[in-house]
């Protein structure tokens, strides 16, 4: 069997987690890691792989399938998006929701120019949430859409808390209302407010002397952020922060309640509680590139999302085998 | 706008709930029905559509875009599956799930010999519940899975038991066993058993002067049907059978535990609580009826399942559309 080489590109939590994410995969190989600090200083956990600079990669087009790039959104991807499709069939996970039809242009336009296929926006919101509010949306046309994130860290709401005077650290849990949750499993399809879907706590670490007082009333009026939201702010060391925040659950709820014909009641649901949002990520990043090789092979070029893919093709199985294994 | 004609063969319960489904979706219309009984004995709830006997089916070949099949899958889709295939595009709900492989070649034959799609096994198990399968298994290789069903009634099993001598009319309920679903949640891997899983609760309305006791035994003894579950079973009058029993709920549940990279811990849960099954089964074989007609508008030929059709054909939605608000 030829096995599907990939390459990753960043090698932070996300990166690691593809690394492990491809050992779970047998029809696939790590074939590099590429990244913008000195590759010496890097230590990848797979023997015989190398490590290169970033600027290297122009020289691996002929060695490597599919690009998994492994950087954020906020400043990555917006440049290496585009820049790697026009190299390399690409996968990635740009999530912010807002900005995807301008960095689906640009992707689509570098990947034509390369004769490529780049999947972006993998990942479980965007992702696997999308997936089942289009499925959910589909069969029942007339409805109302529900999305809960969490228990989870939220690294967006957790930077907005870096951000202000006086915070050396900070973290912030999402939490779906149990109540909201409730109402929507029971049989409602109430109108919720931000605040009656979730509440957010913040575990915060202060500068020696820094007013705790007005920190956490910064946090609590941010704009956007938390002054929609039931905010808890509680003050801990560094130390505190480190050894009971320093892992990355989350997950969440989507949920469709919508009727039908003669007026009858429906609810679609489908949750995910991980333990590892990267390596979760991951998982799924690997499983959209085996489609991207597959598309590539079948001449496909252009950027794709998770809406345009057969299932079938996320799979190493042949098409027969799914059909007696799992339909 | 150009609508999708649809047709309806077969007018009990789930071809209702078709003709139901169409008027939630804009771009299609009814075209025609056509059943085994005698047309001018139905009366249907769309005016100004037609009603005809099977055996016109071949005559309306150039007025109908994709025939929708609202038989069963013991005795009617074995048959109609491949000869309504040859001569339109089809979809239906096919739900034995052991001969899926033999029905889908004979379809595939069928379906290539007229040049039409046929999207086969489309529901919700198969179907919704077999794309999740699908897709946890895909994203977690290293895992469990878990199906429940119900809360909700059995058509197998209430024919399992209206064949016991003395049994004038029964229905079936199967109920997951709450521990073993929340063993599951709990963040477990159970090996469950038949036993652990699912409850079986009958109610029966017996001949006069049956023997009671020997229906039950018969029923609690029944191989493959019940012999393996905790089963209850209430006798009750006709009236009260069709008073509290009459509705249709059914749904359950599709779950993978799964771990990736460093040994963290994943959850994927999918659920479905239904009022009405076959209203709920008529909505998705709508939304493939879509797929269907865009797959032969682009020349596609042969047998499909849910497996091999991209999520974005479901909908009516431009793809630049269901990246914006759906993403």
């Amino acid at each position: 069997m030829q096995k599907t080489r990939i390459g990753i590109l960043g090698y932070g939590n996300l990166g690691k987690g593809v690394e492990f994410a491809i050992r779970q995969n047998p029809d696939m190989e790590l074939t590099a890691v590429f990244t913008r600090r000195a590759p010496e200083t890097l230590r990848i956990a797979t023997p015989g792989v190398n490590v290169y600079g970033a600027d290297m990669m122009e020289r691996m087009r002929g060695s490597i399938d599919v690009l998994i790039l492994c950087g954020g959104s906020a400043t990555d991807l917006p440049e290496q998006g585009p820049a790697c499709a026009a190299l390399f069939n690409t996968v990635d996970s740009f999530d912010t929701h807002a900005k995807i039809p301008e960095y689906f242009a640009a992707v689509d336009r570098a990947a034509r120019s390369g004769s490529n296929v780049a999947i972006i926006s993998v990942g479980w919101d965007p992702g696997m949430f999308s997936l089942n509010r289009l499925y959910a949306n589909c069969i029942l046309p007339e409805g109302k859409d529900y999305t809960f994130w969490g228990e989870g860290i939220s690294q967006g709401h957790s930077d907005a808390i870096r951000r202000i005077e006086g915070v050396v650290d900070g973290k912030q849990y999402t939490i779906p209302v149990p109540d909201a949750l409730e109402a929507v499993r029971g049989g409602g399809s109430p109108d919720l407010t931000p605040r009656q879907s979730h509440t957010r706590h913040c575990f915060v670490v202060a500068e020696p002397g820094a007013d705790k007082a007005r920190i956490e009333r910064e946090i609590r009026t941010m704009p956007n952020y938390f002054s929609d939201y039931n905010t808890t702010v509680n003050f801990v060391t560094q130390e505190e922060l480190d050894r009971d925040h320093g892992r990355m659950p989350h997950g969440g709820f989507v949920l469709r309640r919508g009727t039908t014909g003669s007026g009858t009641n429906h609810l679609i649901e489908y949750s995910l509680k991980l333990d590892s949002n990267p390596e979760f990520t991951a998982n799924v990043l690997v499983a959209y590139a085996r489609a991207a090789n597959r598309l590539a092979s079948g001449k496909a070029v252009g950027a794709k999302t998770v809406f345009d893919i057969p299932p079938a093709w996320l799979s190493p199985k042949t098409d027969e085998e799914l059909r007696k294994t799992m339909l």
